[in-house]
């Protein structure tokens, strides 16, 4: 029996009081697609099929250079951060894993950890190694850089580290590994690109070594910071270079917020599936930079785009495609728990949109250059409010019509308030 | 007699060694000069009077979001911090005044800290108020905002932080006031524009009240970060109806390194000039956003071409021109008095070569509409190479020929490694 | 009697068609905004008195630098162009002004073009001058400016020119000039930023010397293109000075594609109202520069975020609030008539969607800093399909259920193309 | 005998009075060199053999979709061009080459032209097809494509054209061909990236195969314009996918101008060196998109980092690496045969900054991560005054001292402008 963090008869009575307008929603929009031919129930079963990585780092209360502001009950360690995750996932019925961050998740048992994960219901994704800071204790410095670092005893620390997190992943029964790290310059002339890569490239290859026949390994790009010149692994060009030089099992990893101004992403994910190294997502949603912002809450359009792209290469069976789907984000002025249920449920909400895009019709226009029709055709999925698709997924799975008013009639926040000791914000002083 | 953190002997035999070749390059270059008209005694006199602030806050390592990597010898508190400002000022004469942050550099005894100061040869410039992290054992929170709080209370202790910070600062000879806020929102939605400025406005015009009459007070406008969405100060026009609405007094700071991708930012510069109301400069540089590296280290054109608006309102006497110049910057992969003395020289590096502009013949160019010749008249200025009027001004003031070679020549780092505790870095977990 | 250009018979036949599932979705949707205090009826009154000016310019097929690439049947003149915006109105009964720009849509009687729209059931919105170009015959060129011009006599043609526009718009009865030139530099040095913009002031002021008493003139900035280093007016916040140094009559025009990138333009809006100086809006949307794209169709919910800066002004009363709103696009892969369809819609649209805002939800959410479900208010009310709405508002008031599938049954394009001679495309080897 | 287009006699009294302050600045910056270990006649020497093609289009005045202002004496045809190249070349002896458009340079007699460049002393460098406008008399249209367009006639007309540039180059001496493309989409949904993508192999495959065994073909990227949402080959690493889909003969072309924001591009260039594929350069400047100023105008670091990779790869033999250099400018403000001699200037000027870094110092310093002293070296480099060894290398070559200077003295402009009919500018109505 999986252990409730929200007590059932609390999430039932919140259903209970908005049954009846859920039923009749749904029934109209089943109604209004069944005239376009569509079955809201196809729909529906596909949506709740869909699910996506909470990051365990992503309940706590993030921060940026200037200040943390911590709210009540921060997480102290992974188990408090499981409980947390396992409450997204009891209420939204989309987040079944967890993507460990290495050293900040590292347990002397990680048994002890997979035992708390089966008991709450919750799997393991993506293992996250971090060589951008470093550990305590740890050896040598990652200040100039980790696996494409100069001195060949970091890389092989780096090296070491990454292969850690594989051993760790194996026992939590993960089956990928995610690189990405900070390496890069601040100033031109600081690094040479060249070897830099090369350095790299060698250290991700003694990786790829060691990575088990069922796993993946995903490397991400990011155009800047912590590096505020040149980054190592900047973008999907450099990207896909690495996938290709390490092998198969090698697939590019595309975080929303990690593009320059004005880039299509959502080109980059389709030059990525043809090429047959898309290997995932960390959604999020940004304005300026690596904002890290709720997912869809400044350009849900561009969500659904993306979204767009993954359910055309779903219906055309594109080779080698079964993208990871992991939230990235921080979470600095809301409950962090209410920011993942609702970057689920958007990122739920942008596929439930493609899959109601009219493809036959999109392709007739896109043929005869009908660009206005064409457009108008994933507007028009996009216009949708498919909430009563979501809901009912949710409510089918036994989650929550309203999964944030149940959260908050759980008293949940207040709870683990009680049982987890205040933590001092503050500013670091680094600015 | 001022106390020399560096020993007299060590510089003045590290002088010793570049002497020649300086008076050689000196003397090609003065004779250059000449050939054009040009006085290089005079430009190297103006040079000598121009001075920058240096922020206490960058003589300690810098850091991100993802980690800090401190070096070797990190000041423990601003008397700490005094001492690594007066060796830059030892060796490069250009920075005599010290900038602080409180409550970074709060103590219990201002006097005591004048004293220092006075010891070192350095004075103090502007005050900064820090309402954008909590400090230890503050009442209210600035999770989300401080002097634009939906909550007047802690508006009001954000005003009276404010009074605080000019309070210290008159009893350490300050003439003014910085203020920047985070303020903002995270989500679209979460503040109401209008409303905020209103009480940001209000709060500010309580600050405004208590400046003394021989005060400046500057605010300062950034993009975003550490509001992902909206900041309440967001760009030069919000700047500049503050500045209005306030009074006088009231100024505009500019920090190079808080705009919009491509904006033109030295027209930005001309603009507050011509409506009387450039406070100053925050300066650094950026390739990406507010990457506060080493100024003019990525676009040293552009640092230059301020320096052209500011050298043209000199020469046309603009009114109410007498901006403060002040260095922001964070230093993560260099030795932190190494990029501060770094930067000092390429401030002045700008300001020299734009005096070198000739501005009859450039105005000339610009009445009659040969951009080709004028934008040359400008290049040919930033193509000179004044490093032997830097190195004379700073030698005739005492200062060093090369500065960072007599700086490493001194083993200051060494020395105060051995004096201050190591600090420990690593990650904050905060992604 | 109005003159129509789509046959009555056929705009019946197409609603026929639709009528009974606008109904139904119509009263579904009733019943949905009912259960939230909403009234359906209320919602689509105020859509139906929401008007947009189509640009005369904007019913041809437009072009980039490389090339253009002509639709069939091409305006050939004014006449032409107000029969094409004529049928935009019939259909979406959104717009019944039109935009003219002089010299291209000068006429020698300018009482004879009035009748023309008067039979056409169409008005006269803002006039826009043109100094970014040199006419036919024009003695001095504006390739070094006009307004700002260095050249005196310049500089006083195209004031001239502009008091030409105002005089055309009295005959027309417009109230409003829209002044935008191109004025500024391609290179660093080229231009004196004050001087230009003491230049600028100067000449504004001598056009708003001649402004009827119940006309408005408005500046619109613009960041960049035509001119590539330096823009005259090329932000908001020198946009604010003119309209402050010219007087009351004076307003800021927005277009939502002449922003730096990540720019937040909705605040951009919030603080124009906030300081009395929003004039209007050319709308369209862009991912790059100045795209000229569709309204909504990169960006919708950007879209979106303003209108709910213009529902909120409108909902407290703001003072001096009363903005005009133009389309302003370029259609070069449309036919531009079901693009101007389409924008007055999509227009509209964020209109109604902004009204449907729970504001006092939203300000509750807030002034308690409930940073989750203030922003949730908004995407609420953002994701409501409101198409059933905009279309009864349509057909209330004679327009089409679905404009652009009655305007294709039209066979207007057809039509137009036998009559009006086709245009030769192609390149002006300007690249 | 070369034809000479600027009397011999003018040069010389122009070089003649400048010839002893030239020599007198060589002398300094040799000793200055000298004393770093550097011959400033090595370096003269490489400068002199470096040369970089002038684009036919360039000579003429360029313009935006707002307007075009064309200059006094605008070439009439490719031979009036080939003439005011000659000019840059007699001047700059930096030159030799040019860069032909077609159809804009397209001839009866491709042999006449071969004698005309022959005679002028001029070759010709690569080819570039047109297939971004259309042609006159063209039987099918580019507005919705060329080699991706989803006709297969259209693509097939697309190749030819392209083939037939081969073939124009074969009988002029070219050895590549250069294929930018504008195909893209304005709005989402209007192209399927996939299937355009692959449209566009297959169209570049069969340009391929027609390849001379002896000729490079150039594949060029661009973020946007003329399509504003979506570009087929939008970035580097979709260049990457073409030249290696396409085989050996296939390389990447830079446009500096080409990019996102804040991009690296000096990054992009050593990943393509290091992967074997960079095929050469279109050198401009920009500000905000694809401005196409000169070279070095805006931001000269800049230019000096590309060709600080430019120069590291030469010093290490990287393979395959043999790029071609190219001006692609559009000059809108400035006498187009000045701003291609200033840009060629400036280019060489990248080039010798960039062979004073001292590589053996950087290197070390790269290794131990002395970021300041790595940043330094390279900035030493890029603040010498160079001008004196491109002054001694356009001298010894039969060049001028100063290009300009001499240029002006010559006259030509005022000459062509009588032998060449006046052009009218104006607006196309295109905004």
């Amino acid at each position: 029996m999986t252990e409730q963090k929200i007590a059932a008869g609390i999430l039932a009575a919140d259903n209970e009081k908005r049954g009846n307008t859920l039923k009749a929603d749904y029934e109209a929009l089943g109604d209004k697609l069944a005239r376009g031919g569509i079955s809201i129930e196809a729909i529906t079963d596909k949506v709740a099929q869909f699910f996506v990585a909470v990051p365990s780092w992503g309940v706590g209360t993030g921060g940026t250079r200037f200040a943390r502001f911590p709210g009540q009950g921060e997480p102290r360690n992974i188990f408090d951060k499981l409980e947390d995750c396992a409450v997204i996932h009891e209420l939204t019925r989309a987040t079944p894993t967890v993507s460990l961050h290495i050293p900040w998740d590292k347990v002397d048992d990680p048994k002890r950890l997979k035992s708390h994960g089966d008991a709450l219901g919750l799997g393991f994704d993506a293992m996250n190694s971090n060589t951008f800071s470093d550990a305590m204790g740890q050896e040598r410095s990652y200040k100039f850089g980790s696996l494409s670092h100069t001195d060949a005893a970091t890389r092989q620390q780096a090296v070491e580290h990454n292969i850690e997190c594989i051993e760790i992943g194996e026992a939590l029964g993960s089956k990928a590994l995610t690189v990405w790290i900070g390496d890069g310059s601040n100033f031109p002339g600081q690094s040479d690109f060249t070897r830099s890569f090369e350095r790299y490239l060698d250290s991700m290859k003694a990786i790829y070594k060691r990575l088990p026949g069922d796993w993946r390994i995903f490397s991400e790009h990011k155009m800047y910071e912590p590096a505020f010149y040149s980054t190592v692994v900047q973008d999907w060009g450099t990207n896909y270079l690495i996938a290709t030089e390490l092998g198969e099992k090698a697939f590019c990893l595309v975080d929303l917020g990690h593009h320059a101004p004005n880039v299509n992403i959502e080109m980059i994910v389709a030059r990525l599936i043809q090429f047959k190294k898309l290997g995932g997502f960390h959604f999020n949603d940004s304005k300026y930079g690596d904002d890290d912002l709720d997912a869809g809450s400044i350009d849900p359009y561009r969500l659904f785009l993306v979204f767009n792209e993954l359910v055309e290469a779903e219906h055309r069976n594109a080779e080698n495609f079964h993208p990871a789907h992991m939230i990235d984000q921080s979470h600095n002025v809301t409950d962090p728990i209410e920011s993942l249920i609702r970057s689920a449920n958007e990122i739920r909400r942008a596929y439930a949109q493609a899959l109601l895009v009219d493809r036959k019709a999109l392709e007739s226009y896109q043929e005869s250059n009908d660009a206005l029709m064409a457009s108008e055709t994933l507007k028009d999925a996009f216009r949708t409010d498919v909430e009563p698709i979501l809901a009912m997924a949710r409510l089918n799975a036994g989650g929550a019509i309203d999964p944030i008013a149940a959260y908050r009639s759980s008293g949940y926040r207040a709870t683990v308030g009680k049982a987890r000791p205040a933590v001092a914000g503050g500013s670091s002083g680094i600015v």
